[in-house]
């Protein structure tokens, strides 16, 4: 398990990419709204390669630097933009600062990616008691290469969830440790968290916060398939 | 609080540093046998240097690589070396691999810098709400840079006696929510830590991993001075 994305030399089953605030909370989202598919970008400059060279199929700009939209963009990092009637049936090309980046660097080491977050946690646990993969990892996305709370969190809870008490890796215990001590109060994780306060105290994101700390209330897997967020 | 020994702005009215495995255990072992004054040096370079400007008063060059004693010095880092017979009233330079990293980053970042370990944990609690700084780092060692289990649970141990809830920082989270998963039971917090395994299973230093995992044991709180540590 890695708490922020980085190298490693093993390749798993299967990769859990969590970004609680916000990307896999709001591609989450796009997915229920019928976004069409959804291209993860590792930067900004990659975005718009990817949009010059998709041109035909209109695809819809989205993403953030610095928990804002970029310039230039269609769509920001809220989950309440990506609504049907913005993001139904269209291609979105998807460039955040954290958790983009993590989902690519999910496929390089991984056969299967899959996204989670608070809001879809009980669906990936069935889908991994199902499947049964023989390796698994958790990709937190993080804060510019440091671990954060919200993500990490998600992952102990995962873990907790899976029935797991015993890891190979120190940071697995740093997961387990938080639901013991938050229990499921995953609004007081948010608040404390440095990019829940900075999300909500610094620019407003209030509603996304909630919306993020909804636990099991979406029951849906997206997956990564040859680059793209699918169901 | 940092997981790992790195670069902060802000400056702080006392340090904590601690790394379990081994040298905060180690170096108390070596200030109850009775050495005169030990020097963490940043590295083996470092170390020579330092003995040949101390010649006079013939150091003992002590500490490790790999875990284990480097070619040429003379003691290494298990806690068992650090007898009175071998340590009383000796000048100690200090090399080892994290631990003696993070004692010399710790004295850039605050007034007033102590060693923790579990065995003197009680004391260094003790200490602070004796002098209660208005500011408090915990320097985490680490293992190369990466975050240990070992020190994140002393760590959380610590924060937890000290009655904190509540941080503005999201490693201190995870330092708190271990002491909720394993409770007391250092040991296994030794046992199940990436570096506990490599000692006592690859390096074969059974007593020094429970060595350090006794809590509560030593009433001392060394500290650093002019780059010395005393008590």
């Amino acid at each position: 398990m890695f708490l922020s994305p980085q190298g490693t030399r093993e390749f798993f089953d299967l990769a859990v990419v969590v970004d609680v605030l916000r990307a896999t909370t709001t591609l989450l989202f796009a997915v229920c709204s019928g976004a069409r598919e959804i291209i993860p970008a590792v930067s900004v400059a990659h975005a718009r390669r990817l949009k010059s060279a998709l041109e035909n199929k209109s695809p819809l700009l989205c993403g953030e630097r610095n928990g804002r939209r970029i310039p230039g963009f269609d769509l920001g990092n809220s989950p309440l933009e990506y609504s049907p009637e913005m993001v139904r049936g269209r291609v979105l090309i998807y460039a955040s600062t954290n958790g983009s980046v993590a989902m690519n660097f999910a496929q390089t080491i991984a056969k299967v990616v899959v996204l989670a977050s608070l809001r879809n946690l009980s669906a990936v646990v069935r889908y991994i008691r199902k499947t049964k993969p023989e390796s698994l990892v958790v990709v937190c996305s993080g804060r510019d290469g440091l671990p954060s709370l919200e993500d990490t969190y998600c992952a102990g809870l995962l873990l907790s969830r899976l029935g797991k008490t015993e890891f190979l890796n120190d940071e697995c215990y740093f997961a387990v440790g938080l639901p013991r001590f938050f229990g499921e109060n995953t609004l007081s994780v948010m608040e404390n968290s440095y990019h829940g306060r900075y999300l909500s105290e610094t620019l407003g994101f209030v509603e996304d916060i909630k919306l993020a700390s909804q636990l099991d209330v979406d029951d849906i897997v997206p997956f990564i398939e040859d680059g793209r967020v699918v169901v």
